[in-house]
């Protein structure tokens, strides 16, 4: 078979999508588990689903800081997910374009784990290398897009 | 005409995406109906579009419920975006394809209304059924990429 | 050389999603020059990256405005990157496509602009024609699923 999802720049593109999207959802997990352990709940409703939790006006801290993570997560992983697939679309190089999937990804991994333990500086780092990666990416679009040819 | 549109797995994800996308401008509109309702606007310079409304420093709690409904739907939405396309250029077998596309739309309007409505546990159902379609898909797509053929 | 990326629609629309993902990191990089600006951060941790700063429960009035102003583009971004993504597959016009995405762009680009320096109804007005847009290239990929072809 010959589909555009198994164009090798395709398939790693795909390969970091599965695990950022894995990503949003052990927050989406991580927040649940959290707001378990503090009993707290925004909507009156939500004490159907967490027992025993109080009704509260404002987020506790532990839950908005796990929340501020999430956010985080999509303000730079949505940038990636659309300048990554137009940069795979550009028939790169592999090892080029695997690299830099990878070096997005594992940044990122490290941003979460780092936000929900208050880790600084490395945060700060590990969120401007994601930066980084999809300007290159974008810088690579950009000259396609001039030259008609990938890099 | 024979575009990647339309495929008929791209179809009924383009479809998916179409109900998802006016659910998100259905929550920007009712957001701005609870506003208009509540009369209470954070930024200062509203009061020129929401005539009548006063400045309050923090939202009121009825807009921040339907906020919150937003970026769920942004949180859950942009994981299906992302997965059910490359899932889509596996070249899945239609009928499955256009299952789980459904099977995510259908329950993710369900939680914006049950969201607005403060009903539980159906909201906590519907999201979870949300995501269950999402990691199936993922897995999908990881079978894809190893075996070098959709199912 | 003939990729996805370098068929005219698909390269205009590439052009405008670099535009927006230019903006996002332009709204983050806001945020952080308001932010040094204000001294205050809400993870006690961020001292460490914000040297000098206070640690506050509730982020400062002009931070929350360039997150919500950032919210606002996500919100809006997205739907745009889905939609406008399906209807540069389905073989536009160019002359529309191209004139399309730019009508969303540029905006867009007035929107956080003007919601930077709490300017109105030139910030509804802004959001207004965006929504348009995206309204009217899901009309138009409804026709191609329906008609078979594009417009």
């Amino acid at each position: 078979m010959n589909t555009l999802l198994h164009d090798p720049a395709v398939s790693a593109y795909a390969v970091s999508c599965l695990v950022l999207v894995s990503l949003f959802y052990w927050l989406a997990y991580y927040t649940g588990k959290v707001r378990t352990r503090v009993k707290a709940v925004v909507n009156p409703e939500d004490v159907r689903v967490y027992l025993g939790a109080s009704i509260v006006e404002v987020e506790r801290p532990e839950v908005q800081r796990v929340k501020r993570a999430h956010v985080n997560l999509i303000e730079n992983a949505v940038p990636f997910f659309i300048v990554g697939l137009l940069y795979a679309l550009s028939e790169p190089r592999l090892l080029l374009a695997a690299t830099l999937d990878g070096v997005f990804v594992i940044p990122r991994v490290v941003h979460a784990v780092a936000y929900s333990n208050g880790r600084q500086p490395i945060r700060s780092i590990a969120w401007m290398v994601g930066v980084v990666v999809v300007a290159v990416m974008g810088g690579l679009v950009t000259w396609s897009l001039i030259a008609g040819q990938g890099i």
